[in-house]
């Protein structure tokens, strides 16, 4: 990566009409293209860092607005840089005007997470802040945005650097022993080793764990609605969203795209999908209608198996075993619609009956939604793990536990060191220590700009 | 107006997602309520003027977001109240938090324009300033922002206080020969109040007049196309708009609804209207598409009547006469359309020729509407005149004809100087020093929320 400190600019608020839009520039010479633009009582260059000043910006001697401009001085900014912040009325003619002027006067467009990226080179933050930083701001609940919030704070970074630092010491002290391997000595004891190790081990797969969890935090519970056709999935689906969205007929088959709509329930974002009716047909739209079916049961966190009880009670249970059978990780829930239309008693048994057409049940099937929820959302404290985290845990899991094999068949210490060695960097690369530039463009590529 | 100084709170920035959100808290007890839940190094009410500190936002002692808090100490912040400026990561989701913090705290939300009203009651800025800030956000062009910029530095409300004074010179000298009515001396000499008055009532007439060019620049300068069905004019629709938007077909009567699109032209916001094909007709669907054309040619600041030369180049001269006629204070252009497949050679014409289906002539199209832009916006300097200006200019315009009208037929001092104080409290109207409830509500009720 070419760390330069070229100096950049960007408009930092979402784009649009309101009172107030912030344009941020940062970088060097940050204050002396500031003073060509703005034009105030106090000199930018001169001001104390953190400190806001009036004024107005001039383009070709014109003015162009009143503006706030705020000074940090390197290092104490977000990016480490020299910054200043912008506070202009909110318009995007006003904002792309200002823009310009910074552009003539020698700063350039600032790519997407540029920002954050020299806040990570400049070691103002380390990577799992700089995930935490996009967890915040794109997090589709308020627990997500609270656990990615705290994660800024650095909790998941000292926790991985307590581990990190511990396998240090026994590597070094597994090394040491190398040297005096003549004299077999043991600084460390075999069986505190290999229990330090399988403890860590362990609490990297529960860290890995949580990954399932900040998942549905950040993009939310996904639910399929699957069943017969005509069962009434597109009804049920209006009635938990609480509006007409999916178009209901007697004819069955009507659903073909699947739908999705978003609801809140227990402040967590639920995704929920209309699928086409699942039966043998032959028709060539529904038979891909059902292939897409079988796609969101394949990605969802709960899917909602819905019989019409006015037929049978157990119209349905073939299709929810055979679910089962090919779906094994998916957890399913057996829904007994049309209950306003059965006529035999449905009391005894087990399944949630409701009928989505006159809204009986919908309530208590929400509250059973919130229970199959919750489990999977508790004990995610202060880290929203994400696939490059679980995947780097994963990996230094395995080399703890082929560091622990080494040991037990008794081969030598720099074999064991070796897995330990490599664990110990795989923890680094969670936080950035050790990272290549292909991941740190990955992972800044998905920002968005003015971050 | 109650004029109460509660703590009020709104997000200042659009919604939506991105790298910064500002939230503003504004009034009584500011700082207490933003210290309940800001939590850093800084207690934020012992904290200078104009300073920013870094710290998290607290909700049940759990962190919501990591912020910058900025300190404005009355009277120096926007309202002329004491505010603090939270800056947060862009997502509504921490914003919505934040606030709740807030609301918690002791503040309540901002309605629309309420920190504006406040900046004016607490006479941070006069009226005519406020206007300025809508101006300066809600522009459609270049020009009009820089324009309403200006305004908000107060030139308009200075130029107002020079006539204004003057004015109130004059009037102060009548009434003072009032005093000595039996002397008979006379402070003023009759034909220099004259003119004063009437340079004063022109200044007024020429800023009244500007009202039209401002409205342009506000709101865009509107284009209509009309002429006879199958004239080409939605062709010629998506020719200037470079893109198909409008439904095109040889059939006559394609476009019943009129059809409004944006493009800019030297910076300028062009409204651009396709109508439906003039011509007798029976069908009710067309005579309402008919009607709205008529409304669009009333509105508009330049019709293009389109002619389809392939049949006749005369063809239109008749309905482009009527239409004059009809509609005397608008601006026509005749043009003449499908030149390719036009047989007789056009080049005598002082007409514009174009095919909107080749693209011929559409550059000289848009430099030809250049040129009927330019005069209507030259001139308009420091400030955007709207209707609100306009009519108390033309009310004051009209004090000053009629004072003089009293002056020449001799009539008594009291009675010029009734006249020429009702213009003073007039002109004081535009920038509010008179100004009653309903005029402040109707201004800022047009406010978005956080401004």
């Amino acid at each position: 990566m070419t760390h330069n400190n070229e100096p950049i600019c960007a408009l930092a608020t979402p784009p649009g009409t309101a009172g107030l839009a912030i344009i941020r520039l940062s970088g060097q010479n940050c204050f002396t293209i500031a003073d060509k633009c703005f034009n105030g009582k106090v000199t930018l260059s001169e001001a104390s860092s953190h400190t806001v000043h009036y004024g107005t910006i001039l383009l070709n001697n014109t003015v162009i607005d009143t503006v706030t401009a705020t000074v940090f001085k390197n290092p104490h900014s977000y990016t480490g840089e020299d910054t200043v912040e912008f506070g202009c009325h909110g318009s995007m003619i006003i904002v792309e005007q200002i823009l310009n002027t910074l552009y003539n006067s020698g700063a350039r467009a600032a790519e997407a997470g540029e920002f954050t990226r020299r806040a990570f080179l400049n070691g103002k933050i380390d990577l799992t802040q700089v995930e935490a930083v996009a967890d915040i701001i794109h997090s589709s609940s308020v627990i997500g945005a609270q656990t990615a919030a705290r994660q800024l704070l650095g909790g998941f970074t000292k926790k991985l650097e307590l581990l990190r630092n511990e396998l240090i010491r026994l590597c070094g002290l597994l090394e040491l022993e190398l040297d005096f391997t003549e004299q077999d000595i043991e600084f460390v004891d075999r069986t505190a080793l290999r229990n330090t190790m399988n403890d860590i081990a362990d609490l990297c797969t529960n860290l890995a764990h949580g990954f399932r969890a900040a998942q549905i935090l950040r993009s939310g519970f996904f639910i399929g609605l699957v069943g017969f056709p005509n069962a009434g999935k597109s009804s049920l689906f209006n009635a938990l969203l609480e509006k007409h969205r999916a178009i209901v007929s007697d004819t069955p088959g009507t659903t073909r795209d699947f739908i999705e709509e978003s609801l809140f329930i227990e402040g967590i974002a639920i995704k929920l999908f209309d699928t086409a009716g699942l039966r043998s047909t032959e028709d060539a739209i529904e038979m891909e209608g059902i292939q897409l079916a079988e796609s969101i049961i394949e990605q969802s966190n709960l899917i909602l198996v819905l019989n019409d009880c006015s037929i049978d009670m157990y119209h349905s249970d073939n299709l929810l075993h055979g679910l089962q059978q090919r779906f094994p990780q998916t957890q399913f829930a057996l829904i007994q619609n049309k209950k306003d239309k059965c006529t035999i008693p449905l009391e005894n048994s087990n399944t949630l009956s409701i009928s989505a057409k006159t809204g009986d049940g919908i309530p208590e099937l929400k509250r059973y939604i919130a229970d199959c929820l919750r489990p999977n959302i508790d004990g995610n404290q202060d880290v929203l793990i994400n696939a490059r985290h679980a995947m780097l845990l994963q990996q230094a899991t395995q080399h703890l536990h082929n560091a622990g094999k080494t040991l037990e068949i008794g081969l030598s210490n720099d074999l064991i060191a070796i897995d330990v060695r490599a664990a110990v960097r795989l923890l680094g690369e969670i936080t950035g220590q050790v990272t290549g530039e292909d991941i740190l463009n990955a992972i800044f590529g998905s920002f968005c700009i003015g971050k």
